[in-house]
């Protein structure tokens, strides 16, 4: 079968071995380059795989550690042009963002990465409760809907108000430096580690 | 059904009820905690429950950001006292390990942590590599072996070389500081971004 030149570049630049040896792997594994990863290292021409792929991106990785060392944030930010992750402006939002993260420890970026399953178990909870306080059976979406707001303002980091400045929203902080500096801006992901924490 | 009082403080402290409501709540969840939970939510009594237990520890979070900003690691190092997670050297020793998962880039704490797929999917890797280089059936047993405590070195960060003095394993390093201080020291836990990489 006919293997993309992509594909073999790629799997070049992962293993290190030549063209032909990466085509003739590819080709053997139908294109499967994990498989033919592997089926390169069985032939010993290729070392243990680089886990780490790379996406095009530049931007910030920084830490906010509170005083004492008992709390810790690390977080990345993605921006288009290194030219803007020199920005003063774009790396004092990326260290107002760890701070934001260490002070109201949200659990997901965007209420996007909310699973499914916690969504409707809280729900359910919610729905439960507003049944309980004896609202009208056609209220209760409505006041659920209200309350699910309140939950992605407190676990979501983009619809948490501002440390700094409570009547903000994140993704309007993020929003009017996307319109200042003219270009995307992404808070990719952030880790909280709160010392003697369970995970 | 008796309801054991730990369960009941528990409860208490994790939804600031009052002890009889969560005594009957864990009733009529036959002990279950969670539901317990949910059952005191339900009825309005409890607000949406802190996700975070804790375990005693002491110790520090501490974090390394390479220059540039494009690299940087989040470690929790746990003691047993307030007193050593002040001390100079238990905290050099922190940042130390930071600097190494920086440089080295381990997957894991310790090789208990290496799921048993992957140590499958490797072993079965080196053994075909070692098959194939003509090593007699009876020596590759003991080559794939070996072969592992290097994948276990180059992944595990307790069984990696120190960066600062490649002749010493960091296992080693953490154990002549446990002797030195005189109390438990653990690496719990670490996060390591690299700009751009995929996650």
């Amino acid at each position: 079968m006919g293997i993309a030149v992509e594909a073999i570049k790629e799997l070049r630049e992962k293993t290190g071995c030549g063209m032909m040896d990466c085509k003739k792997a590819l080709s053997e594994t139908k294109g499967d380059s994990e498989k033919a990863m592997d089926l390169l290292r069985k032939k010993g021409l290729a070392a243990a795989a680089k886990r780490v792929g790379r996406v095009a991106a530049q931007g910030m990785v920084d830490a906010y550690i509170h005083t004492g060392g008992k709390l810790g944030v690390l977080v990345e930010v993605n921006c288009e042009s290194d030219f803007v992750a020199r920005n003063i402006e774009f790396q004092a939002f990326v260290k107002d963002i760890a701070m934001q993260v260490a002070a109201s420890n949200p659990q997901y970026v965007s209420r996007d990465e909310v699973p499914e399953t916690i969504i409707s178990h809280e729900k359910e909870i919610l729905e439960t409760q507003a049944k309980g306080e004896g609202k009208p059976a056609k209220a209760v979406e409505k006041i659920v809907n209200g309350r699910l707001e309140k939950f992605y303002a407190e676990t979501c980091l983009l619809d948490q108000p501002f440390i700094k400045d409570p009547k903000v929203i994140i993704k309007n902080l993020l929003a009017n430096l996307v319109a200042k500096i003219g270009e995307n801006i992404v808070i990719r992901r952030f880790t909280r580690y709160q010392l003697g924490e369970k995970s």
